[in-house]
């Protein structure tokens, strides 16, 4: 392990909060996390692996690199990050690199409810969460025989896109899900529609949810069969993946966003009911599908900050009509914990 | 019918305009409009009916929100909106929610020129403003027999891209006809191209064109297909619709900008000819389709703001050019308003 | 030839950069580089033909525009330029109107290392190029007979899109080749994955490269036939074209970054080592096709700035995060210009 201070310019930012440290794992958000971390006037922290050093060590905006040589070296940095009085703002990737319960073992102040994990690994109790908050979501069969096709199988370990399997036909998966290594998945109905993320944070501080940007998923190769005529696509082995590489914005129809805001509110509620008092709090996100009756079909919760939120790093429409200042969603969660700090009200939104 | 105050901090901005107020209905651009008046300093107010109040209360620059039950007791709010000196912004769902017979009924100041809408509802009358700005467009057909496939079928009440016909041949034609229970309606000739739409703001005041900015919708189902090779999409069954649901930001090949401006003048020039004196100012949309050969193909007119604007709610690449500040549609309405109240020309911009 | 000042207002900026003057020619990307240019101080002069005079007159930050009645006259224009101590900024359009050497016939501060050129417009030596930096890129077929279709069949003097053909088997390649005029070409493996084109900047004064942002380009009619199901396209004589017409914004899965990074960085390298000891600086864009697998296929290097660029006239996600200001790629030259007299190191900028 080796820990180095990255030489950059000073931020040209306030650090009015510097004796506090926002730590992260270097990959994911983490660049927005950092940066919004910065400007609000935090000292910034990165974890990371040699081989990622030279990309984060270009941004000015994070004070202290510390290589490790793999993330189960995690558990061994808590006294020196309890030392630096270090927030973890947990992403996408922390379950990739700890688990479930590497991140339920972190002991060192984490933004966010960990019994919320459990919720979002298991596809059966994401299903129960979002029926309890009553979103209109697909229909899971439970068997290949019942399912009304096209289809998607989403193993319990898919992330990223990667797992997801499309099938037109019975005969179809059963050919793919043989392929399939992991065990547990589900089968829900492929719903006919243009896919549309939306991007909220709900404050336990001012118990309002906020909406701060919309994007949609750049899927290879799913994306790629509209750019083939039909005429040439018949000579091409098809492939379907799902694997997210980009993301690239939207704004939804504003006569959709009550519904929209109202999904949020409706899921954080539910969470306070089912999963503990304090339910889903900072950054989560609804994968939704829209059809052409303009319902929203939401085919999966993030509940966590999803890297399409990295588009609106100086804001988006959605935030800038809250804010009219710039507020991505890494800055949220800072500002958050600023303000908790502030407040004395900093158990309520640590973990 | 209940008037409420929305409590809200504070904008921080200036409020010399505060003495007149800008008013719009709860829907489609609203917020947009009401964020860029108080940008420019004025009072804000929101007329909608209750299920919406949720959502517009949540923002800051909303001044005041006025609860109706029903758009049809619009005109019972007459004289309170006069004792506030308002001045109404109309969008797209103005006719939708009271017609163009109650929007020509509308008797306080009203940004547009309500001579132009029946120029926009009446597809012959479109066409013939296109023809007059000698705007390059698709062919229209005057029966089945006479059209060259694929075609597209538009109702003269189409809206969002509800009530549009794809017919890729007479006898698809004929089918989807049958369905229809609008009587009035053109068939175009389908251009296969890409979508771009230009957002316009013409101001009667410098007698100059601005482009703010520029989109694509996304529409469902129509923007599904592409992500289904051929393959699967044979076991779907087909049901191709183009309701807007969102929208995307593009930039347009700078050697075409040109002629992009070109349109907007002719089309500004056309309508003092056709339609009045004053012709169409304030914001309006070109919706083009771009062929490889880098020509526009004018499909349709759209006579006041459009939805797509909103993505530009900071200002996009095109006005930061021109204003060197934030300007989104909402505000440079706002921005024209205020300019013709410190030159006393209110007159020239309202009706 | 006419020299016609603009009547504009002054720009809202400084202008300590004032006794150089930063020109270019009226297309592709002069907007973002005069704009750019303005905000960094500098004098602003744009070259054009009549017919484009009315679009770049609407804009304040250009201070100067010379007609001229063709791009032959403009050797004629140097001595002019020179008392004027002009930098050109080339773009795109610059080969187009001027050819390889015409550019290297240009003997007034040039941003850019002129030798680059051949190596950019001889698809060989770029495909040697990017060997050199062993980015990872389609294989090329010496004829039809030995590809793997698809494939993708590129003139060396194809531009913008156009001159690219696709052909899904041999005798589609036979009978599209048969079109061609241009009698130079490659024969690139189509790869089934989705376009991201990744625009850089490297400093020779910092010896750092950058990321600035990242499009997609809106091609037609490739980018139309997603929007069409193959049950209507059977009857739709296809007619395959790649002009790009339009961009529009991404943003990159993070895990990606590094290897985005580290592409830019080998690029630069290995031009320091085939072409001359100056190598590549400046703007330039690695155009790559992604597939499921998350790896990148370098389809093509456009040596020098990109029209994609524009959609960050107000900076990316991606240029926020290094400069916390606007940084548009135009301004980013201007800054490097900026830099270097203010260094005394110009020469190391210029050819």
């Amino acid at each position: 392990m080796i820990s180095r201070p990255s030489r950059r310019r000073p931020w040209n930012g306030n650090n009015h909060m510097k004796k506090y440290t926002i730590a992260t794992l270097g990959s994911h958000s983490a660049l927005q996390i950092l940066k919004g971390a910065k400007d609000e006037g935090f000292a910034t922290l990165l974890i990371t692996t040699e081989d990622r050093k030279s990309l984060y060590q270009r941004f000015p905006f994070i004070d202290e690199i510390i290589i490790i040589k793999s993330y189960h070296e995690f558990p061994e940095l808590e006294n020196e990050l309890r030392r630096k009085n270090t927030i973890i703002i947990p992403h996408g990737s922390f379950i990739a690199y700890l688990g479930i319960e590497g991140n339920k073992k972190i002991h060192i102040p984490y933004f966010g409810n960990k019994k919320v994990l459990d919720w979002e690994a298991d596809r059966m109790k994401q299903h129960q969460w979002m029926k309890e908050a009553e979103l209109n979501r697909p229909p899971l069969y439970k068997n290949p025989d019942e399912a009304e096709y096209p289809v998607m199988v989403k193993s319990f370990g898919a992330a990223g896109g990667k797992g997801y399997i499309f099938a037109g036909n019975k005969k179809e998966f059963k050919r793919k899900i043989s392929t399939m290594t992991e065990k547990k998945y589900i089968i829900q109905k492929y719903i006919i529609g243009v896919p549309l993320y939306i991007h909220y944070f709900y404050s336990p501080l001012s118990k309002k949810i906020e909406i701060l940007g919309i994007d949609r998923r750049y899927e290879t190769n799913t994306d790629a069969w509209g750019r083939i005529p039909f005429k040439e696509q018949r000579e091409i082995e098809t492939d379907l993946s799902y694997v997210v590489v980009a993301n690239s914005p939207l704004t939804l129809r504003e006569s959709m966003l009550p519904e929209a805001y109202a999904m949020g509110e409706r899921l954080v509620e539910a969470s306070k009911k089912i999963i503990d008092s304090k339910g889903i709090y900072g950054p989560f996100c609804l994968e939704t599908i829209i059809t052409s009756d303009q319902k929203f079909h939401v085919i999966e919760i993030s509940a966590r900050i999803v890297a399409g939120t990295f588009l609106f790093q100086q804001g988006s429409s959605y935030s800038w009509l809250l804010y009219n200042e710039p507020m991505s969603m890494g800055r949220r969660i800072a500002r958050e914990i600023k303000i908790a700090i502030q407040q004395k009200k900093i158990n309520i939104i640590l973990d």
